[in-house]
């Protein structure tokens, strides 16, 4: 069926299905690039080969000397292998939880229609055939498994890349603070690159391959394509949660005892907690986030594209505008290319003081590119006017209103970015009034941080809400994915800076355990502390991200589960909201005490090392390395299933037994309730962190009156880090995947939840 | 008009006119009577007259001691004094409100209509004819000051009863813990009975003043009378944040110094804010929660009249059941008059530890008396069938819907006790786990407190979202709104056992400041350790039966203001639910940074007076106790104005520029937050307040472990604990009134916005 009156955009179908392959191959093309200029800087005894051709342009220091490298080299295998085997075993619990996960969304979708394998007439296309419920599950399913295959790989490539440029960053800071800054931000972008490339390629050719079997029936094929959703997003959770307490549990175990107790440095090799933490950088921040981002992209672009299947685009077969989403993607990875050449070719870094601004101006120039790359899509490949499925009706939409969709979602993002910065970052004064707080002792350092926390979300909600307005305003829900799909549009830049603040973490680690000169400490402290902020700003986009496509999956629910309001003044859905709302607290209390317990456990394990290890405190022997990653390991995995389940199976139950309406109420509340505490949590733990590394680098006279290291002050702070550290990385960031995964989860299990669900309700 | 197929019920209209004031004066009687026997205990020098007619119990102590009388009784004037001042103060600046909001409430309201004066068809009782909008406005306006009026005056006489009695408890405390423990019992029973009974006055004399003009409008009467709800909330909104600031910025800067820094007990007299410490007691927990709860009890009972009286009750103008709430309300006065007499005369209290069995036994006893109170109102005083105004349709309700409804709030409350009893006091295994993780520093505490806060809230919000799909499924919002006014139905009790934890806390300051022996200070402090719980316990109930009085509130505003249904997937409404649930985090943030602002201006005072004063650390020398309590009263009067504008110009700001369904999505979003927030700030707090009690007390093989005083686990906890105040006493409890208030706000206003609302839409 046509509709009459719309036309084609000018992109042709042929030029569409170049395009998009194309991109994502420069893409991985451009990070297999990085990965060999990285790869140039040799991690082996034989360090001086690999110098020889390049020009030594800083004041060089212990170049040559080749034991720290032989150390170097040690270390970061140690990190390699502890991670590497956390990641292994963390997948052999996962591929359990894959295959009953995929079985119960074969059998609950299969019973739709009793499992038939006749066609159907279509939902939205009216008096089209559509294939039999049966096949929409086998492919859900398959989907679901591609989706978490994927998610996966993204999280190990993210790992391996991550781990094999920490050392390089260490080496290469020997010769100055520009070639490791570049070294650390190339190796970001390896990530950024390989995943935004690779998220797009598979999600492209698993529509190819579906469309073999679909044919025409789009709707069916774009339901089935929503279960990649939902398997990127259900391996990223484990991974957010487990990585999350894994890195956390041994990060605060270390400072515990190693920095308040015992008065030695950060990432000292007496401390036997050490490799577990530089471990847990690898698997939490790298691994969990990289996996978490993927799973934001699949899931909004699958948001795009079923709406988009059940309106104009979708029952006309206008495949150009249908894959609208996925040519924003594409042309987002090459303006990531673009940008990237800016912080490694276009512009030196010179001076620590250059990194922070390098970083930000990636965003920026990032963002202004891709703006008009939206423009030039949204004026090629969209007809100038078609129809939005709105609940129901039609909603008439011109091509610049999708324009603006995307922009504003893109630009909230910056903003959203941007206050962040402004919160957790020590140029400013927030984090400076919180150390300054630090005077009167932990508990004001405290109660001034988690007020800087509530503070900081005013502004992202209100960009939030105003990108919410402009976009549901002008094109519905599918103006919400787009808006998403905006935000997450230059994700490969925006991985590249995230990824860099634990490589440089890592880098720094290395120095420390390697016994590198104080100099080189400092170079790597100072890409660090560029690194917490951008890590923040991650998490800031990461978090308005999630809001919105969210959102948008909320909206592709209700949508297929057939309700055309969600009525607040009904009892159904408003114990759906105040209980959905509750949801993130559940969960944070889950993620928080999981971390508590790891950490008390290490805490013990340290003491125990340091109180029976002879020598061990001055330096003559070695400790057991090795138990503390044990600790580590044990109890993300064993932790990480409570919170896991509590997010899988709440649409499950709800859906079943209490039916659509409540279902849609938990969605809404968990939504409005989680963003703010992920946003609150995430900059209160910036915040103390950069607080604290405000007093240790003295940088101004106030901070000079607070400091130094092992002043009141100080120890204050330190209290602040620690127990900002769960917040920041584990409960905070994982709340996006609560929020996403529960709405994904939900659309997926739609079909099945509008046939047999509110069992509770039917027999009350 | 009269809906023939309603009967009356059997209680006749001549009876409830007589019953409610009857009932009224009954609990201000008794009220009375239990002020007689407190004061017969005298405070001044002349201390042996008053106990030379009393039978002597317990072994006594100290009895004789003619100069600690002398002393308690300066103490006690000096406290007295300093709160008095303090309200003064405070009600001079809020009489300049009152002022402002009263001439905003007679401009809006009387713009509705161009401040016709001509009579207007009625909305819901069809064909009839109201009263001018304007006569509305008047009505509204004094309705709004009489509730302010008798807030003010309700939080005044309960501090003046708390401070009267304070000292009485110390004395009594020399004979025994019996003794001392009716006193305080007695005292709390005094302001509890006061509060409820004189709200129910004030309200019943009002309806019936009101309808000298109204006559057969009862539309507009009790749409006019809402105007109480809101004048007793907006006191209560800056009796509560006011008094919070004052008393934590006090507390907090008094432990920061005095048990941190200097190792000097709690109130010791050496320390310059102790008097601060202890006015602060009674102007903040006392006076705001006061208020606090009369605000709940005000608002529950008008949006319970508002919904009756465009329902079956006011358009067939059946008196009695139209007073359903005020006569649960005077039923609940009996009641818990009986209940009293279980904890002063029934059973006598011999131990320490028969003290929080017989508080809890309040709860139980009056929890099961009311609901057969409930069974015989419902029963006589309704039809056994009637109709309810539910959105625009009417729903068919029977008393024994009713019944239902009342009753599953006052047991859900009961649940909400015992829950927080669970999660916050030291006899259970979550507090001790919190107490457990000090031993491993500040951080570990925090991070286990925040999660415990977290976990607290899952029960409570299940118990809401029950009581509230119950009651709203039984008689739609009038459901709600009679289930509110049922937890609150025994507030003179819940009230009583509030006041009692203040009463005592501030008896054991004075025993110590008085330099009283360390039996009477142990015998003060087991007093105060239950009054922790169930100071914790009251918290609960006023956020459980907050969120029932918003929904109702909710529901009254959104039939007031014609809209049918408030749809979640309209960007409207969206994005007034994800600001809305933004607010709390807001009004924390102002709240904490208050707190913690003021309590560093504290500590530096304090410090500077130590420096200064030399002796004063010997006890030498007298500190200069006024200007803390000006730091105080400066600091709470100027904090308190930025936090208080953004409760009330958000709804008016809201429904002016974006209309009626934005500001349904503002309240519905603040109200699913808010509670998640304030209920896990208060357990938090009051976890970590036990759990430095439970290390200090040493009662257990653990506890002792763990301490003794000024052990590195006990100094974690004083962290933990201070931390906690701002949480538990400023912002936790605050964010009741947030909810409630925007909500009866947005109703006495609806009328406005519904004629003049969203302008911003308008123009756009």
């Amino acid at each position: 069926m046509l509709v009459s009156h719309l036309e084609m955009g000018m992109l042709s179908e042929g030029l569409t299905q170049v395009l998009i392959p194309v991109a994502a191959l420069v893409g991985i093309v451009f990070a297999l690039l990085q990965w060999y200029v990285v790869s140039k800087v040799k991690v082996s005894g034989d360090s001086s080969s690999g110098l020889s051709d390049k020009l030594i342009e800083d004041e060089e220091d212990g170049v040559d000397n080749r034991e720290a490298s032989i150390k170097c080299a040690e270390i970061q295998n140690a990190i390699s292998i502890g991670a590497t085997s956390f990641l292994f075993t963390q997948y052999k619990y996962l591929s359990v939880f894959m295959c009953v996960f995929a079985a119960i969304i074969f059998l609950f979708l299969g019973s739709v229609k009793g499992f038939s394998t006749k066609s159907e007439p279509c939902t939205y296309n009216k008096g089209s055939l559509c294939k039999p419920a049966l096949a929409n599950a086998a492919f859900s399913t398959l989907a679901f498994l591609l989706g978490a295959l994927t998610s996966v790989l993204s999280g190990f490539l993210g790992m391996k890349i991550a781990t094999y440029a920490n050392a390089r960053t260490t080496l290469e800071a020997r010769k100055g603070v520009g070639k490791a800054f570049v070294t650390a931000f190339r190796s970001g972008a390896v990530m950024g690159f390989l995943l935004a490339a690779n998220g797009l390629l598979v999600l492209y050719i698993s529509i190819l391959l579906f469309k073999l079997y679909y044919g025409d029936d789009w709707e069916g094929l774009y339901e089935s394509i929503t279960g990649y959703g939902l398997g990127g997003s259900s391996m990223a959770l484990f991974g957010r949660v487990g990585g999350g307490i894994y890195t956390k549990a041994a990060d605060v175990g270390a400072d515990l005892v190693g920095k308040v107790e015992l008065n030695i440095p950060e990432d000292d090799p007496r401390n036997p907690a050490v490799i577990a933490d530089n471990v847990g950088d690898n698997v939490g921040d790298i691994a969990g986030m990289g996996s978490d981002l993927f799973g934001s992209y699949a899931e909004s672009s699958c948001a795009a594209l079923f709406v988009a299947s059940i309106s104009s685009f979708g029952i006309s077969h206008n495949y150009t505008a249908m894959s609208f989403p996925l040519i924003i993607s594409s042309v987002g990875i090459v303006v990531c290319l673009i940008t990237t050449l800016f912080a490694t070719d276009l512009f030196k870094i010179k001076d620590v003081s250059e990194i922070e601004p390098s970083l930000k101006r990636q965003l920026i120039v990032s963002t202004i590119l891709m703006t008009a790359g939206i423009a030039l899509v949204s004026f090629f490949a969209l007809p100038s006017e078609f129809t939005i499925f709105n609940f129901g009706t039609e909603k008439v939409v011109k091509n610049w209103h999708l324009f603006f969709c995307v922009a504003i979602g893109l630009w909230a993002g910056l903003v959203i970015g941007y206050t962040t910065e402004y919160y957790t970052s020590n140029a400013y004064s927030p984090v400076q009034d919180v150390a300054d707080s630090c005077r009167t002792g932990a508990a004001t350092n405290v109660i001034f941080g988690l007020a800087l926390g509530y503070k900081s979300v005013i502004i992202p909600i209100f960009s939030i809400a105003i990108a919410i307005f402009v976009s549901f305003s002008l094109a519905a829900m599918y103006g919400i994915a787009v808006a998403a799909l905006g935000m997450l549009s230059t994700i490969a830049t925006g991985l590249a800076i995230d990824a860099y603040g634990p490589i440089s973490d890592n880098a720094g680690g290395i120095a420390e355990m390697a016994g590198m000169s104080h100099k080189i400490r400092e170079r790597t402290d100072a890409l660090d502390a560029a690194g917490n902020t951008t890590a923040a700003i991650g998490k800031g986009f990461a978090i308005g991200s999630a809001a919105l496509v969210s959102l948008a999956l909320f909206g592709a629910f209700v949508s297929r589960a057939g309700i055309n309001t969600v009525d607040v003044l009904t009892p159904k859905v408003f114990i759906g909201l105040v209980v959905g709302a509750m949801l993130p607290y559940w969960f944070s209390a889950m993620t928080m005490k999981s971390v508590g317990s790891a950490a008390l456990k290490m805490v013990e394990e340290v003491r125990r090392q340091f109180k029976t290890i002879p020598g061990l405190m001055e330096g003559r022997a070695k400790p057991d390395y090795a138990n503390c990653v044990k600790i580590s390991t044990d109890a993300s995995l064993r932790e990480m299933i409570p919170p896991g389940a509590l997010v899988m199976l709440t649409p499950l139950i709800t859906g079943t037994l209490f039916g659509v309406e409540t279902l849609a109420g938990v969605l809404a509340g968990s939504l409005v309730s989680g963003v703010q505490v992920a946003i609150s949590a995430s900059n209160t733990g910036g915040a103390w962190d950069n607080a604290k590394k405000y007093i240790e680098a003295g940088a101004s006279e106030h901070a000079k009156l607070l400091g130094p290291k092992g002043s009141d002050a100080h120890k204050a702070a330190v209290i602040g880090d620690t127990i900002g550290d769960p917040l920041k990385d584990t409960s905070g960031p994982s709340l996006n995947i609560l929020i996403k995964l529960m709405a994904v989860e939900s659309l997926v299990f739609a079909p099945f939840f509008a046939a047999h669900g509110g069992l509770l309700f039917k027999y009350l």
